[in-house]
């Protein structure tokens, strides 16, 4: 719990006993942000559901016939919704030890942007805003992310992911660079009656192609234009192989799996095993 | 054949010898559950080709040509299987030891969803509810399960599957929170001129873009919308290899094996399992 | 070159020196079979050329425009392949010293596929069963395999690709199970107004979906059907990760890793690595 | 440095320090090829941003609404760009100690191909060869791939890929075998009325569909079409694997440490590496 900024658990000498204004805050903080006894669990189920249900709100109230049905239903439960990760927001501030760090932990900003859309909508609701702050509103959605929390098993897939960040930024530069040249080859090839209307046109196709997803709404038309297709789809395929072989040879730690830097001092050679203990070409001590 | 509900095999002392009514059930259960004898092996394969058949009739029913012409034909074979398989069915029941368990087993469950269709269609055949009668029938499809009996190879498949199921669904789940918060920028940002009428429709969008299986019957239609599904392709890129990494390590073995780093004091070798006790190259214990 | 039949390799007695007629047919063998002396490499390299230019031809023979341009020269120059092939058919039947065993080789009927089509359609040339006669002349395109003879390299992807065949026949079943299930669901769901008009075409758009190729063709038109469409594409997500971890797995060597299937005599457990000497266990000799 | 040419690191004798001429030559070349000095860094980020902002104005250029707005605009300064790179590419053959080895590695070449076309264009600029031109400036583009210079982790998968190429090529020459054997069938069994109006345009199609692309601008009509098509999806899902495997086996390393056989014979312990001459163990010699 530390990363939302409480520092009881590392802190066994708090001031708790001397200070019985703390007893309720201490519980409260146990009920919030933790799930060991009965009360922090249900705080959280409870919670959990109270998510579900408001992001299910903003989507229902985006489908049409819903929406006129049900439109009144739809705010006044999103007010209720707010109101309460309100309260829930204020009352982990007041809980926590530190609140300037939970503030800017990852989950008190998705928190915060969670309950704040619904009341900058009531400061800009004009009618000609009206598209922005729905826009706003939706970021409510962030709310969500708050259902990773609790699950604890997401730790490897977040390492292996970390780990190849590199390689893959990297391959995705490359990937990038090369969307681009193919870009502007076909916006030459094709030209603007095939749909590739400019280098960033033609770029989003290249992009659309290159990953496999193929939507078909920009398609090539002329012979040299499907042969360059061909050859980029081709190629899509080799490319295709680099993510999912890095993230492999993470997820498996053969990734890790060192060569020693030590260079043995009889030979000059390197490359030798962690393990090693002779060079394993003159048999020099290492 | 334990999972069928059959105790006889691993109950040696059964009553067969004493009860000569049995004779016939155990000679009809060798025929009917196991594969080993020449009727058994018969009845085996005389039932997976009535299988295949009874599926083809289904599926060769629904279109609409050969309906018209052979329709009466469908209606007849489609009663021959129905009788067949109910015959088989209380036969199975019959001649188990513990019935209770063999119904509720998985292929008991499958056996009685492939029959119980056909003649709820009977009770509820009026002209109104002829589609949702229908759609009983398909579940007959259900009886095609009954292949994965015959197929033994599937075991290692199931278990990395199963053993990469806890990875993967972190994994969905989190694609899923990236697939409604994507939906609902889409929605903001396209708008229903370019078919994203609603959250829903654009979630749709969205895992049809980051499965990288793109239809095309909604595609981005501003710039931006194009710019921000570039950038939601090149991340199904990146994600698709997180799959396929997860069940690659445990195909291969490679997450279930960690080595220990504990030397065997006696011979000072590693590489010692983690539950080893001994070591496995002298003896000595660990 | 002992798969097309060819035993002298092998028989280095052979009558040659007593018998002065098979002279010729020695330098023929060597230089029709062999890539080691010059004119045997000139051979090869020559017959390549003329693949490729045969297989050319008829692709380009179905160009419209080019064909209406140049149709007689597509056809003498069809002719002049044939012939040649022809001959060159024969006289691999004639140096080789076991002529039956190359004509059943697999491209000994590659070779005679390739020829076969261009007579037949001299005898079958009706103007009714013209386009009958096109598709056999098409056949021709089995020519172009031959190019595999001159690849030496792909031993071990066959090798990798073979023995991972069984367990992708396992998977290929449980896939096409699933799309016959699918198909029936979203015919019954979507109907035929969304052009799920049979369940062969909803099981041919299950696949289409399955392995993300993504038409479009067919898409679904009910929030129902979309719903289930997205599961199926999530499943597609994950199924998709099997064969490529199969196949990784194969490549790598790393699904040969065997466990020893002997058990320890002292203690009864197994699992011991195939190098181990004494029980990891209780430390009883193996 | 030495792949563009300079050998100065390589000659600690060089004759620098009697020919005075050489001071201002050989702190431009650390400048302008060096990074480790603050001018080289500086020098090396403001080339970059140069770059970047010139395949902008590119890119902006070809969208129309831009165009007719600022036209005369990025005329200016496409130019600037073009006399900038012009000036850097003189320095840099200048200031190098072998300029033919610059002038013809990788970066040397694609430095000039970033130049050429802009002076080409004032050549031939008649209203009738405009469109060759465009094409020719857009040559231009190559100069983003002065980008990988500045990235050095790309080493490892350009490794990964270089050693996986030999393997990729047989498998392509497989995959486009099938492609033009798929492609001529389906051209026989769809024929023109569904779009497959030659062989170069099936196995376009083919490619489409191997590579789960999946446009839908072509797509089969017929059942027999359709069965073939679900054939070739699911044969493009095995094969898919192939690539990725390949790729994952070379990052893992596995691909090419073939662990020796030989046990040593002063300890007899085994897992040497293959090119091990001494034990790594003992020292002893193997």
């Amino acid at each position: 719990m530390n990363e939302d900024g409480n520092m009881m658990q590392s802190d066994p000498k708090n001031t708790e006993l001397k200070n019985p204004n703390n007893g309720w805050r201490h519980r409260l903080h146990e009920i919030i942000f933790e799930a060991e006894t009965f009360y922090g669990k249900l705080f959280d189920v409870v919670l959990l559901v109270c998510i579900v249900f408001s992001v299910l709100v903003i989507v229902l109230e985006s489908v049409k016939d819903y929406q006129s049905q049900y439109g009144d239903l739809y705010n006044q439960l999103e007010w209720v919704f707010t109101i309460l990760f309100t309260i829930e927001y204020f009352l982990r501030i007041v809980t926590v030890q530190k609140p300037s760090k939970y503030i800017f932990s990852f989950f008190g900003l998705v928190d915060l942007f969670a309950i704040v859309p619904a009341y900058l909508a009531l400061l800009w609701a004009d009618a000609e805003s009206f598209a922005v702050i729905r826009s706003l509103r939706l970021l409510r959605v962030f709310r969500v992310l708050k259902l990773a929390q609790f699950v604890g098993e997401s730790k490897l897939l977040m390492t292996a992911m970390r780990q190849s960040m590199r390689k893959i930024t990297v391959f995705l530069g490359a990937v990038l660079t090369l969307a681009l040249i193919i870009g502007a080859a076909m916006y030459t090839i094709e030209g603007e009656q095939n749909g590739f209307t400019s280098i960033p046109q033609s770029i989003y196709w290249t992009i659309v192609t290159l990953t496999t997803v193929g939507y078909g709404d920009i398609a090539p038309g002329t012979t040299l234009g499907k042969f360059l297709a061909s050859v980029v789809m081709i190629m899509g395929y080799g490319i295709l192989a680099v993510p999912t072989g890095i993230v492999t040879v993470e997820l498996a730690g053969l990734g890790k799996r060192p060569v020693s830097t030590h260079a043995c001092e009889a030979c000059s050679k390197e490359g030798h095993d962690v393990d090693a203990v002779h060079c394993k070409y003159c048999g020099g001590k290492l």
